[in-house]
């Protein structure tokens, strides 16, 4: 998407056609910053310090880290070392697995001296595809929003709600969640979106609404506890989130707090709309609200916030009492009932059972183990 | 309740019986600072920069200051100019202005030279009331801790949910919502609060937080979003919280994100009580949802975070990108159906015109007005 006008994805190939870019995440919203990341250990570093974050971009890194790496030693063991050091930098991630086997598969059988421009290729391949895969989903989650406006007499903007980010910051472009809402701008809807700041990492505040500045989508701003008041004096026309995973019965895990909008979209009748492609289901998970782990953090990111400082300076200030603990649950389980329709790459469908194996009959035996 | 082993009150009478004592709330939780305010001048500033805060407690110190007026100049011309000052501090706090007239229909009737030693009576009067008040509303919830804890075989601490801070620092002493809590803690019931971080002013990571933690009550911090998954994995026994305003219908005017745990606790079987006194209720209201006006704050407090930067001192950084607009909704109304109960100095009752009039009939003329 645009930033200040101009075209970028979140990575992308150096001309030199033997490094990448990426843009620094840590940085943003205060500054915009691209690294060049010339090794595998570079990639590697750029993940565990969430320069990059998102499932798929860092899938996309760890494949360009792998390629980085078979350019300065193309053999087995080069292949092997390069694939376990990339997977340990964030080893509960299924896209960075996923990437690395990817391209691991398309260079194994081939010569070693021929590996590295396999395995760019392959990365390239990778970000295409993604690219691709949001803007399906773009495609259809913009129905959604087109109905929306024509329900409102195309006489106000469609009004938006979001949660955490599940942007094209996230991804290579056009983000999942956020897909819909680019699309509906760039062909001339009219939207306004709700951003959730989304405490305690603020990836709303932060990369949600720097993404949506950038592309000229009119938004704002307000705190977690806001939205279900907006919800209620209205008028919010769809709640539309990304997930890191859903099971098969239609349960949505996403950042913690989701839950509670979800809620309240059901209270006040606004549709629910999870934006995800095909492999965040998790088609070995029968029942999320039963079995998907929630992951606790460091509870020092709930005992603090990190902003930009008047002297321009990044900080992070303390806002609870040194001898108070705090807990840190990352995710939590939105059950299917409250979801309306997930939004995937092959089109809109039930948040059960049923409703995903509609769109991914291939995997019925799976569902059904 | 105490602090680091001290029993304090928010506000009380200096030894010289001429001044007042308060703590300086700005500087918590980083720092327990306490403020002489020595004139009628002195305590509208200290409401107006928030150094006071909660409706009872700024009702106190503009009491106190009313009666440092008078001890300077008991005449007429002063009493009335006195009142219009302090009343301006907070304009829209019933509270404020209740205890102004309370202290002035006591000295009236006086000669100028007896009015401040009647003021400041009336002013301890007040203070000495809203303890009575907060403790009578302890004692009701009280019970309905103890019976949470022999539910639980008494084999493990009751937990409750809390969100901004309806605490002793917001009364005189012992709170609205916490006073049930510092009772049972008291009493020897283990008890453990989960407190609600309370964006975008954070009374809950700073206040309540700090407050059960100077009074030794076990306690964790969480973020607003993690409420809903907090009630889901459980246990959690009740949620607790205070009110600016109850309408007659029930209808619960309280903190933004209220709301979003109503709807939480409701969805998971937590029983959800509002802790009031009396003149909360707004009788004037017959439909909260309909008719309690949202005030709506500036955006800054959504943009920016207040905490203790490394070098210990108190900075507020910036979490918004400068092109991002931001709102910033003070309060929320939850619905009475998502109310289990109302519990009041003169004891619990449903959330409905029928269960406030059968713990006020005396309100029943105002109420069917």
């Amino acid at each position: 998407m645009k930033v200040d006008g101009k075209p970028y994805r979140t990575i992308w190939p150096h001309v030199d056609g033997e490094t990448v870019e990426v843009i620094d995440q840590t940085r943003l919203p205060h500054a915009f910053v691209t690294l060049r990341l010339a090794s595998a250990d570079e990639a590697a570093r750029a993940i565990r310090t969430m320069q990059v974050r998102g499932a798929p971009l860092i899938g996309a890194t760890a494949a360009y880290g792998l390629a980085m790496a078979l350019r300065d030693d193309g053999s087995d063991a080069a292949l092997a070392a390069a694939c376990d050091m990339l997977l340990a930098t964030r080893p509960t991630a299924v896209n960075l697995r996923w990437a690395l086997d990817s391209v691991r598969a398309a260079v194994a059988p081939l010569a070693p001296a021929a590996r590295a421009a396999a395995a760019f290729a392959r990365s390239a391949a990778i970000c295409d595809d993604d690219v691709a895969i949001c803007r399906a989903i773009g495609g259809h989650g913009l129905a959604l929003i087109r109905a929306a406006y024509e329900a409102g007499g195309r006489s106000r903007p469609v009004q938006i709600m979001t949660h955490c980010n599940a942007g094209w910051l996230a991804t290579v472009d056009w983000g999942t969640a956020t897909a819909p809402v680019y699309i509906a701008h760039d062909e001339g809807i009219p939207v306004h979106v709700w951003v959730d700041e989304t405490r305690p990492r603020n990836q709303g505040a932060g990369l949600t609404a720097w993404e949506l500045a950038g592309h000229g989508v009119p938004h704002t701003v307000i705190v977690d506890n806001a939205g279900g008041h907006v919800m209620q004096r209205g008028p919010v026309d769809l709640l539309i989130t990304g997930t890191d995973r859903v099971a098969a019965n239609g349960d949505v895990a996403n950042k913690i707090g989701t839950y509670l909008k979800a809620l309240a979209a059901a209270d006040n009748g606004v549709p629910f709309y999870v934006a995800l492609p095909g492999p965040t289901i998790d088609w070995t998970i029968r029942d999320g609200m039963r079995d998907i782990p929630i992951e606790e953090r460091d509870a020092s990111e709930v005992a603090t916030v990190t902003g930009r400082a008047p002297d321009g300076t990044i900080a992070a200030v303390r806002v609870t009492p040194e001898s108070s603990p705090a807990a840190n649950f990352a995710f939590d389980v939105t059950p299917a009932r409250l979801v309306t329709g997930l939004i995937t790459e092959r089109g809109l469908c039930a948040a059960s059972r049923d409703g995903l194996l509609g769109l991914y009959p291939e995997r019925r035996a799976e569902a059904h183990a």
